[in-house]
């Protein structure tokens, strides 16, 4: 079976490597019909935050497709179902998964290898949802995107308290930030204000439901933003970077009492505590808890409510993994569709 | 008139001079009943997070006292009656102020000088409440308190989102953790661990409700927390020091998706984005918007349902304040009052 394996910093090889099985009795096996490339993957592949032991790396942890087996513990999914994952698997039924912190669960396991053939799935039962039929093929774009980034775009969404009658603006315009755009749209932001200075991005925000763009970035996007809030700041802001210079730009821009939702992996930023003192900002953000949203946001995609699969501009063969990381890492794609 | 000035680090002097008068007609000018020093009077005091052009100051932000004029413009206050008050200035009418963030609000004016025997306090109608009738003496300390340290325990509690089914711990002993003790458990906590190894403030947060006592700092602070709760720490923490050490230690105590509710004057605190990411932890917190909680707290304890002024364990009068300052510092003195 062939799969996406990283061996060093910008170094993605797909090669052959053994067919999952079943390991315990509680996992799932299935077929992948679409995987793709994540925003986070670029960290190891541009080498930062992983050891020298983390090499190689088997890669991908988005992922939709065909239950092939299941061991004899799982309940609820069974062979030949389509299922959509998130990227931990989770038990879904401890205390921190029934608050809905599934990504914190107390047996959480991280996925990776998801961009290969096939791929072994930990307590399915808590982990995958199987949508009600085969989807059509124009569907698993939109389904694979609630595997991650349309999931993790919500949850920022939602941390930030997005909703009726308030001002979101969203740092970040990869796929998660324009997610979280739609996602603050769909929550029922007043004016969402999506801080892009490209574009397609920009255009894709708009179709997402963005009301205004700023292009000014740091101090600058920040007095923007100010400048469209009354001086006062925006009620939520959606940090979906992961930089010191686009977390301040998230504090800073949004009003005291307000609340920021941030999903950036954060390598090297330092919060400053009186700065987060003054702001009387509300901060939380971290691995979002995709497996809370994965209900509703399949629902939503196989109703054609929303469309986050758009994001998906790039769509290349497994084999051709190398070319795809290359061209997120370039940003000469927002998001890479991987077909096995 | 006489009012408390610090000239330097560790230097408190009571001295003569001018007395307040009516300056905007939105002021009132008070006469003030009893003032105190406040834990965050103690980092100036210590020489710490003052410029040398702030020096001399004149001290004190917390009091209740007799209304004695008030500018034409206030509709809501009249001389003669008791009021308390807290350290900002607020219109209690601008976005901010009714979203609850009063000690935010776009024209606060942040107090000082009410360490003296008359006070003027801008913007009366938003940031003085009237009580029922003249208190009898034994409710002065209560309402005292009510200023700053309950108002700010409050908050922090809130923050932190402490209620029904949770169990809240409290990181610092000062009047304001002893007094978010109370606030936890007045909202309906669960269980309230206070962390303390002071005998006497081990005292008072079991007489405010709480129900386990932790000794240990830091991370061996984290362990017994989490050995309390299953392993996965508390629902909420109440941050209020203001170090590295107690930030982290509240930060690291909270289960995924709990909250920290800050309150602690974070000097020289840097949160590191990758322990908040990981921690899935909210965090807010800040100056209180002590306005916002005012009637109610002061209704519960018109009606002696809370006891908040027992933080108040060493009373002097106005021109001995310097000695006040130096209990406090060498924490021999939970909270000091004054009377002018």
């Amino acid at each position: 079976m062939r799969g996406a394996v990283m061996y060093g910093p910008g170094d993605v090889r797909v090669e052959e490597y053994e067919e999952p099985r079943i390991v315990e009795p509680t996992d799932a096996v299935i077929r992948v019909s679409a995987a793709c490339v994540c925003g986070s993957d670029l960290w190891p592949y541009r080498g930062i935050g992983i050891e020298e032991a983390g090499w190689p790396a088997r890669m991908g942890h988005e992922y939709v497709g065909i239950v092939e087996d299941v061991g004899r513990d799982v309940t609820t999914i069974t062979p030949g179902q389509f299922v959509v994952g998130s990227f931990w698997a989770t038990d879904n039924t401890c205390e921190i998964c029934r608050a809905g912190f599934q990504s914190a669960c107390v047996q959480r396991q991280g996925m990776s290898a998801a961009q290969a053939e096939r791929l072994r799935v930990p307590l399915a039962d808590g982990t995958l949802i199987a949508t009600p039929d085969i989807p059509s093929d124009d569907l698993v774009p939109n389904l694979l995107a609630a595997s991650d980034v349309l999931g993790t775009g919500w949850f920022a969404a939602v941390a930030a308290e997005a909703g009726p009658g308030k001002t979101v603006a969203v740092v970040g315009d990869g796929a998660v930030g324009l997610l979280a755009v739609l996602a603050a749209t769909q929550l029922g932001a007043e004016r969402v204000i999506a801080m892009s200075r490209h574009e397609s991005r920009q255009r894709l925000a708009r179709e997402y439901g963005a009301t205004d763009i700023v292009e000014a970035r740091g101090d600058a996007g920040v007095d923007a933003i100010k400048e469209l809030t009354d001086g006062l700041g925006a009620h939520s802001v959606v940090e979906a970077v992961g930089t010191q210079e686009s977390m301040m730009q998230a504090i800073h821009a949004t009003r005291a009492g307000g609340n920021v939702g941030f999903v950036g992996v954060t390598h090297d930023v330092a919060i400053p505590g009186m700065d987060l003192f003054w702001s009387l900002v509300g901060v939380r953000g971290g691995p979002a808890p995709v497996r809370r949203f994965l209900p509703e946001l399949i629902d939503m995609i196989w109703t054609r409510q929303i469309e986050p699969g758009k994001v998906f501009d790039l769509e290349l063969p497994l084999d051709r993994a190398a070319d795809g990381y290359r061209a997120m890492d370039q940003r000469d794609a927002i998001k890479v569709l991987l077909r096995p």
